[in-house]
């Protein structure tokens, strides 16, 4: 799991058209939109929701007429997430560089996310399968929903794991959860199959997010691209914090040198590890939803993928 | 046209029904998001757009299943779009209310607009037919991408009456033209007549904003629900000021001093009669289209919308 390249298994070769399909999509909008998000794209990412999209519709019978799509669609839709994000979160950078709302400002970035879900949804359509359309708003329903309920607990940092295990079950789990069902519903896979690998998903998103959260603890800032402690700024307590047992003063914004300090005796803490282990254990989880699922390189790719998430250093 | 209930013809009836059951279908929303919604819509609004879905289908066969989620999806994408409106334009009130960002910040009516666009599309999904997720997402689109333009010009009173209608061909004419195109579609019209009721819907949104824009200069606040001169403080000019041949300073935003003074040299000018003219001229040009669509009691109430539009007085 050490190149990059051979990631996604046999997704890689038909991730590289989404990349393109999409670059090239975004190019024909008009200007004002196009550009920032031409830069979001640029600066990378993981596609690992498009690559559960190939991967799961390549379970089944791939048809990828419908597939490539829907995997341009749920990445379409996660950038939008992320322009709205920052606006909201008032993050100052993303990837590494400065975010829309950063750069253009936050009334520009709100109608660039608009258009960019629309953009989303119109990919979604030509997939010729409604339910794709509905499967992604709905997913994009629970996001915005957990995020609301998100905003009014923030600065509550004696929120409990339960709490957390909400948020990103709403975050993050949710559309990896989404992802794998359009999959397998365009490869044409039965019911039990197509819930066993939203499972999957969901598992897989949770074991994600957790890691993710680990190493804004773990890592430095110029490897995450976002400021350490820019979640205890912004008033979220992550899983590492909680498990490191540290308290902090609810409702109230703490200042940049009270959150150094608590960063600080996170990192020194056994929380990131306990947290990471329960990443594991949902990784572990997640590749248990395989076993029903026809062998091939698409689940071996899909469970080496449950492995690399938790392992993963950026 | 004095009694608001026959204002739509053949489609009241059913309208009551879209009322009704997007009313219901918000009750099922988490209360988060479910209940600013729930409290925009009891509000009230002209319930144009799903108007014009049902009406446009009605002039060719009739397909309530799927016209009814369509009309729904198109009321729900213009709330969606007035919440996020009211967050960038920092509006106080709408439809005589406090707008969802007023009462609850700017970040939640961010995620609860996203929502209601997720909403939206779903419900289109819920027509089995793609093309209508299609339609309207590209109208979101283009209101998205004619935003993002306005917002450039801001503060530049200068601005030609061209410009004036760029803008109000993307912030009304879009998803009024979009909601002939979907009606249409699903009443089963060929091309041509599709096309016809498109531009009629086109027309008939210019005739709309122009008469809507005169409005905010001949009635009273408490009529029009929001502030008078809300736009001038908002740095935008509209058709009644241009034809009045008033100079504002570019660049600035007025005093409110200031744009009061201008708000009575506009009304005292000839300004908004002229620009009432000119949405008549829309009006007559938009009712020229539905020559060639089939008589009957839809393309009748079509015809009577279009007088209707330029002859309110609220």
């Amino acid at each position: 799991m050490t190149e990059q390249v051979a990631l996604f298994g046999p997704a890689d070769p038909e991730l590289r058209i989404v990349e393109d399909l999409v670059a090239k999509s975004i190019a024909k909008d008009p200007p004002e939109v196009a550009r920032p998000l031409t830069e979001l794209f640029a600066a990378g990412g993981k596609r690992i929701r498009p690559a559960l999209v190939m991967l799961t519709a390549m379970c089944g019978s791939y048809d990828r007429d419908r597939t490539i799509p829907a995997a341009m669609a749920v990445e379409v839709t996660h950038a939008a997430t992320l322009v709205h994000d920052d606006v909201i979160d008032r993050s100052p950078t993303r990837r590494g560089r400065p975010t829309v709302a950063a750069t253009l400002g936050d009334e520009p970035a709100i109608v660039i996310g608009d258009f960019y879900f629309a953009k989303a949804y119109e990919l979604a359509a030509r997939t010729n399968t409604p339910e794709v359309v509905a499967i992604l708003a709905r997913a994009v329903m629970e996001i915005c929903a957990g995020e609301v309920r998100q905003q009014s607990i923030r600065y509550r940092y004696s929120t409990s794991a339960d709490e957390y295990m909400r948020r990103i079950e709403a975050k993050t789990a949710t559309l990896l959860a989404a992802c794998c069902d359009i999959g397998a519903l365009l490869g044409g896979l039965d019911d039990a199959k197509r819930t066993a690998l939203r499972s999957y998903g969901r598992l897989l998103g949770l074991a994600f997010q957790i890691a993710d959260d680990v190493l804004d603890y773990t890592a430095t800032e110029g490897e995450v691209g976002k400021p350490i402690g820019h979640d205890i700024l912004e008033g979220f307590a992550t899983l590492p914090l909680m498990l490191a047992s540290i308290d902090l003063e609810d409702g109230r914004r703490p200042s940049e040198n009270e959150a150094r300090k608590v960063v600080d005796a996170v990192r020194n803490s056994d929380g990131p590890q306990r947290a990471l282990d329960q990443a594991r254990d949902h990784a572990d989880a997640a590749r248990s939803q395989l076993a029903g699922i026809d062998d091939g390189e698409a689940v071996s790719a899909l469970a080496a993928l449950a492995g690399y998430v938790v392992s993963r250093k950026l």
